[in-house]
């Protein structure tokens, strides 16, 4: 592509470009990190309005009834469900991802020990995104009974690591760094055979790439919605379990929400049949209740046509990046095959820090990440081809005239 | 008082009546159940709007720095601090109250155990909010080292309970149910001459009753921010950890924001010093947003005014139903001792969930806990002496005509 109309030619054709309006984004900003934080939906708004005058303040106690805010959890799990293919009443969104993988880690393990107590290995990726490797080694410190988490620096030595003293794999579906995917059937497939239990973590992926876990035969999954979906700012994350292990274990957050009959008010804890054990306390609704105007965005289309325009935002970034910053030290280390790619494109460049805080002032959002890393995101509800080339154009432009190496951009300040 | 008029003079002569205007109440509702759900304070809505429109739409991931979303659990903590006696740093405002007390129960059962191996007793009430019991005994169920749970049925048996077994003791320092307080001074004292830790919930406490941890010399608490505090439907938690303990333990639910250095994004977690390591996930930002909304308006009194009025307000609603209703069946089960009692009056009545359901749809709401209680909840910032005048003239109304005899009071719907 030699020129910007024929981005702007690709935006015309393109079915998913009406659903561009149903976001509240700047026109002068070029937003590539919506894998990060996504865009907030117009609807939202209007909806926590609703929520805070109508619901709230008029609606008061009543509205955890008349107002559906006790079901929520389950009923944002249901919408949520299609996207990742899991079944009604398998998700329920609800805490952090933290928090949820937490519970669903310690399910497993409960799973893993009832079928084979000598197991008491957590094989997980060092390359994971953190709070992941944080929450198992949490959750060993604690189960204290000799469990370790045994982390693979190569995605090549993952199949090996997985082997006859392995209880749970852990593994996130996209890689938050380079955005490579894993195939999560055939993966799931390894770590069955090996006898082991797979966890999967969507952070990356649920509305991001197509999902199909019970067509995998996942065992567990977490994920988040504060990002490809679009939920708000650290909106409620979600948990899935199939409902052939749902009541096979409890989980050690039992909380109230998932009690069998959390209004008899009984003082034993008995967990809910089903998804609802996985509960736990009282869930901030507002922020909740704003997740489904995100996931509202994707009735009107479908994840095949999402990964297919996904796909050529990002092949087009890709070649635009090579072909117009080929003089400048830019290495992608996302991989090219398209079925190993999420929905991002991620380049290592030695000043990545600096060269994105440039992007940024000249409002092409991307993000930074350690060591060296420019990650730009691809969200086809939202971005357009126009994007991609303005985007580019911008970079090209920072790296040739080494705009990057004005002092104000080599201040390091908190970063997310 | 016998006249609605001597009400009206007292909220004339009330220096805490110009608070009643900051929140948006219908005019044609008494509310007395902020003990579950407080009242939105008007400045939510203004400030929900400013959050979607401007930093999330607007201001994008940028807003995890630019906007303050990444410090909010520790700025509201600071916030928060002055209402339960905490010092600068103490507290955070994350998850829920059952998430938290999993958090610090873990981190409590981990110090006594270096103490004193021994203690494997967790001491509680079985009047407790389930929560609190089901969480203990989720914990207990997954340490799996023999840790037991015993609940006093006698607040009277509570002390003679906590021995040279006992690791904790988790109390909830007002009753849900009865609106019974404990002097919390004076059992933290005992727990301590017993050796144990003292966890307490102030759920029914904070912004109801003074509280100072500090001066009791507690050791951990947990409170919710949804009830007298007024941030909104489930909104954040709070956990409160005293400095000397903050870096004594780590708690087991180690996610990224409780890294010390979480965008280092190391796979080795290194909690943060301090209050900091009992955060875990990424939390909800826009309820956790309109936390603010609600202490803002605390800023503008303080705990000991407000004590005299909520006191003021039970006395008044206890001695109106005892002179109104004295032909009809209700008995106070909340202690009449001032020290004894939170910020709430609850009676006894054989067909207690359909008195509520007639007041509630005469637009007194108020709320039924099982078995036969009447709940009414005083919250000194909106509620006006008037409100129980008017409350209590409804509540002989409905008795003496046997209003709540109608068939549409007696279906059980879920309640809350």
């Amino acid at each position: 592509m030699n020129l910007r109309d024929e981005a702007a030619a690709l935006d015309r054709e393109d079915p998913l470009a009406p659903l561009h309006d149903q976001f509240s984004l700047a026109s002068d900003t070029i937003y590539l990190d919506g894998n990060s934080l996504g865009v907030a939906p117009k609807a939202a708004a209007s909806r926590a309005s609703e929520v805070i005058s109508g619901e709230w303040s008029q609606g008061l106690i009543r509205s955890w009834n008349t107002a559906g805010w006790f079901a929520l959890p389950k009923r944002l799990g249901n919408k949520l469900a299609p996207l990742i293919g899991a079944e009604q009443d398998e998700v329920v969104v609800t805490d952090s991802i933290s928090t949820n993988l937490f519970k669903v880690l310690s399910a497993a393990l409960r799973l893993a020990n009832e079928r084979d107590p000598k197991r008491r290995v957590i094989v997980s990726e060092r390359s994971n995104f953190p709070t992941d490797l944080y929450i198992a080694q949490g959750l060993i410190e604690q189960l204290d009974r000799g469990y370790q988490l045994r982390l693979v620096d190569n995605v090549s030595e993952l199949a090996s690591a997985i082997d006859e003293n392995t209880a749970v794999a852990m593994i996130t579906h996209v890689n938050y760094r380079t955005g490579a995917m894993h195939d999560m059937a055939a993966l799931t497939r390894t770590i069955h055979a090996a006898g082991a239990l797979a966890v999967w973590d969507l952070a990356h992926s649920a509305g991001a790439v197509p999902v199909d876990l019970n067509g995998a035969g996942a065992d567990y999954a977490v994920g988040c919605t504060y990002k490809y979906l679009n939920g708000g700012p650290g909106s409620p994350a979600f948990a899935w379990v199939p409902k052939r292990l749902q009541n096979a274990c409890t989980q050690p957050l039992s909380g109230w929400w998932g009690h069998k009959k959390p209004f008899e008010m009984s003082p034993e804890y008995r967990p809910d049949d089903g998804i609802g054990r996985f509960l736990c306390g009282t869930q901030p609704i507002i922020s909740m209740a704003l997740v489904e105007c995100g996931l509202d965005v994707f009735l009107q289309t479908n994840m095949a046509a999402l990964r297919q325009k996904s796909l050529a935002l990002s092949d087009l970034f890709i070649a635009l990046v090579e072909s117009r910053c080929a003089n400048f030290p830019l290495r992608l280390i996302t991989p090219r095959a398209h079925a190993e790619r999420g929905s991002q494109a991620s380049f290592e460049h030695p000043h990545g820090y600096e060269v994105m805080q440039a992007l940024i002032a000249r409002g092409v959002i991307g993000d930074y990440r350690e060591p060296r890393i420019l990650r730009f995101g691809f969200t086809p509800l939202y971005t357009r081809y126009v994007d991609v080339w303005d985007a580019v154009e911008t970079l090209a432009d920072i790296l040739a005239t080494e705009a990057w190496r004005a002092p104000e951009f080599a201040e390091r300040g908190a970063v997310t």
